[in-house]
């Protein structure tokens, strides 16, 4: 029976003496990593942790993140990863959601917990990630791995709950995704053939690390014994510096972060000559800015990863060969690539049937590596496993050699007039203008045509841009009905989400205030 | 959930308008094969299979043998694959255990199927493979491909049994080795980050299709798009010839195969320049055979594969990079390589306790590739697989990095004077002498040692050695014990099993006859 233990187990089998975490002057091998996490799991169930029980965690990257997400398995319990850009009343809608009765917390996070401390209903035990002498209350994490006895992994495995991941919440409130151990297992090992790991390569953990997109690559540098490298948070500068002083080979940057680092007025000081590959997802990727990095990353091979945190979360991917604008390939770059194996990926009408070739509908999927549902949301999760399909919310199409082409969240298209206006196609024609620095496009409410497309644009610095010249832009490039009716020039960075996403669900509020969007 | 019918869902999906098989002049696309399959799998339920019934198939290679792996699943009925080298009595014995309804049947074996009718308790329906009018009572495949109206794939997949594998027998009697749509569709992607197939690969199905070693790669090929090429049977000449005139990239061929076709008098007048990976199994290779293979076809890089029917079957991989004599690598190639991801290997004593690094013991697996069970028999199923460990039978150790040395099948270690021999050892010490063609080390009884270290041995032709010689040379290389003490020379091939392994029980039984031999 497949298990997150056992990955660990064979990473000490094969490569016991190998750095398997570094994270600033600290490093650990494999046979340390596994020492720790025996330890760690042993201490925590003499806290009372058992089989099953939800064990949270609120912090930056680390080293120590790292051991969590195998220590709880270890003891036989779920980990719930807590999204660190949360509002206080998320925080405490998880954790009692979740109904964790430990918490593992770094120094960031302390005082937002102080604040809603007498809400937890649930919490037993705050443990301290940080250096010094914990707070009253809280128990020290390096002392408890001192004093804990190790223990033999637990058993669970297959199909028993490994993770809750709380959904990022870009539309509609955060539901906990229940991922198996399988699925978490299983993930790395269709994605392998399209990422190619071998146990030489160093991952850098510079995407927070609470997202399954970067929890994903914990498991996948464990099962392929891979070193994992840790920055607390994302910051371009120290990206930079970090491939060049950790010699790091494969990174995940999802778009936004691609963005910034490939823009980054210093890149060319940097000696990224080490970076093999940059794995990015998570959204599309604006072709301009994928075009971008391959000029200023030249030696780098791009894989795009599309899926969700239902599918834990890989669903299709976009390998290497693709990243091209030229041959026989041009144009799967637009796309999010092809199904990995194991995934039986389809394209489905309202009715549940499969759509022909390049027709749009739901892209949907079944897969042992698809959730076992929402966490104590039957009717929702009945509704989005029907028959059998997990139902992405996207909507996409399929050409005739399987490349999925993700048109729009289904939550984010756009019904003006009677037709569908995919808000990534605008965008895409929108950031073809080089003013552009960042762009969405979302749905406002209009009397007679149901929705207008609208667009929330902030230029470059130094640049400008009216609405008339924006118009002109697009009506090259895009039919006339799909071209922003309105346009709103902003100077602050959009808002993101976890992942990284632009949160379009905040973008539209002001203009739903009071009235009910048709979610379509 | 994971099926075989996903996968070839996924192959059409992909790779819909390329060549899936070739055999012969004949040629198919996965497109094609996908409405074939659709068509056969309603076909056999227009014949009454229901799911869950065992449809069995007696027949050398060939297209449709592979259409048969996929058609089975399709109808959500269980295949059964029959070892072609078998006795009436033992036909008889799998298709009445297995109680098969349905079996496909070639040209080659309509005589014994004649033989033995009478006998058949659960046989309904004779589906005839070959190229002319059927005989009387077998439907035509063809037609019933042609007239088979096309059905939606059946939805049973992850633990659900879809093949019964009886085992080789080269101790004591079959076994039907249950297997499920996860662990036959599992293991392909276990093994691809050592195998690395890519869609341009062309594989070349010389080893019989009813055993899980190239079933394996019918899988495997399936579930990376590569195209499929058959032999009716393995010849040494026609795989130089089909390599050459088919491009072949990779080949599975079991080491006594290896031996044919390297030391085959013409080998060097063939282009084997497409061969990229030989895969090889079943039993470990000599290190002479394995060196000769790598002086002949310098290019091709080999990977050595260890498992058994019981894990679907692939436990561990020995990569190309190990494939040396020279360098910090030398001595990994008497290994059989590292468990493969997925795959929590241990070896464990009498007691089921992990020994350390270099202490011999049983090897034992944990994974989702591990059968069910043994078909309708749950006692030897309970002790198989007890403490939710497979039980392998084969004895080992495992070095400091991982790598899992093979001594010998627990039933051929040898007990002799109270000292364990392990018959392998002996056989890589008697084929380091030039003279040998082929060995084999067994126990026979001896009065007061128990067991006394016996081989069996065929010299090469033209060459000559006597007891003496080998003793001596034997002597050189490994401790006076474990030195046969009788020898026996033979000019008849040694027998083989169907997987290509020499039957060593059938060495055995003459020695043995009226004797109980104490099986550790």
């Amino acid at each position: 029976m497949s298990s997150l233990c056992q990955v660990i187990r064979r990473a000490i089998q094969l490569r016991g003496n190998h750095v398997a975490t570094r994270f600033a002057e600290r490093e650990h091998t494999w046979e340390e990593i596994g020492g720790r996490v025996a330890r760690l799991g042993g201490a925590l169930r003499a806290l009372g942790v058992r089989e099953g029980d939800r064990v949270a965690i609120l912090a930056l990257n680390s080293d120590r993140y790292y051991e969590y997400y195998f220590a709880v398995p270890w003891t036989g319990a779920v980990f719930v990863p807590i999204n660190t850009r949360l509002a206080p009343a998320e925080i405490v809608y998880w954790l009692n959601d979740s109904e964790s009765s430990v918490l593992f917390i770094d120094d960031t996070f302390l005082a937002p917990l102080a604040a809603i401390a007498d809400q937890l209903a649930t919490l037993r035990t705050r443990i301290y990630l940080g250096e010094g002498p914990p707070p009253e209350g809280f128990v020290a994490y390096e002392k408890l791995i001192q004093a804990g006895e190790p223990i033999a992994a637990s058993s669970r495995g297959g199909d028993d709950l490994a993770g809750l991941f709380y959904t990022g919440g870009t539309t509609g409130r955060s539901k906990g995704v229940m991922l198996s151990h399988r699925g978490l297992t299983l993930n790395p090992l269709q994605a392998q053939p399209i990422f190619q790991f071998s146990p030489e390569d160093v991952f850098l953990h510079a995407a927070p690390m609470f997202h399954l997109a970067d929890g994903f690559f914990c498991m996948a540098a464990a099962t392929f014994g891979v070193r994992n490298v840790f920055l607390p948070a994302f910051n371009p500068v120290q990206v930079l510096e970090t491939i060049q002083s950790e010699r790091i080979t494969h990174a995940l940057l999802v778009p936004t972060m691609v963005n910034m680092v490939v823009h980054h007025p210093d890149v060319g000081r940097y000696d990224l000559s080490s970076l093999q590959r940059v794995l990015y997802g998570a959204s599309p990727m604006p072709e301009a800015v994928i075009r971008r990095a391959m000029d200023v990353i030249p030696h780098a091979t791009f894989v795009q990863a599309y899926g969700q945190t239902e599918a834990s979360p890989v669903l299709t991917l976009l390998g290497p060969e693709y990243h091209t604008t030229e041959g026989p390939y041009a144009g799967k770059l637009a796309s999010a690539g092809c199904a990995i194996p194991g995934v039986d990926l389809a394209i489905l009408d309202a009715e549940g049937r499969e759509v022909p070739r390049r027709r749009i509908g739901e892209i949907c999927a079944r897969a042992d590596n698809v959730m076992l549902g929402y966490w104590k949301l039957p009717e929702i999760t009945a509704e989005t496993l029907r028959d059998g399909w997990l139902h992405t919310g996207d909507g996409g199409y399929m050409d005739e050699e399987g490349f999925v082409f993700i048109v729009d969240r289904v939550k984010d298209m756009i019904i003006s007039g009677g037709e569908n206006v995919y808000s990534a196609e605008v965008e895409n024609a929108i950031y073809q203008h080089e003013a552009v620095a960042e762009c969405a496009v979302i749905g406002i409410p209009h009397a007679t045509r149901g929705e207008q497309v609208h667009a929330v644009v902030r230029c470059k610095e130094g640049k400008m841009l009216s609405e008339e010249e924006l118009s002109t832009h697009c009506r090259r490039l895009i039919a006339a009905f799909k071209c922003p009716r309105s346009v709103e020039f902003v100077t602050a960075p959009l808002p993101l989400s976890g992942a990284g996403k632009i949160l379009k669900r905040e973008l539209r509020k002001p203009y739903w205030e009071g009235q009910e969007r048709n979610v379509h």
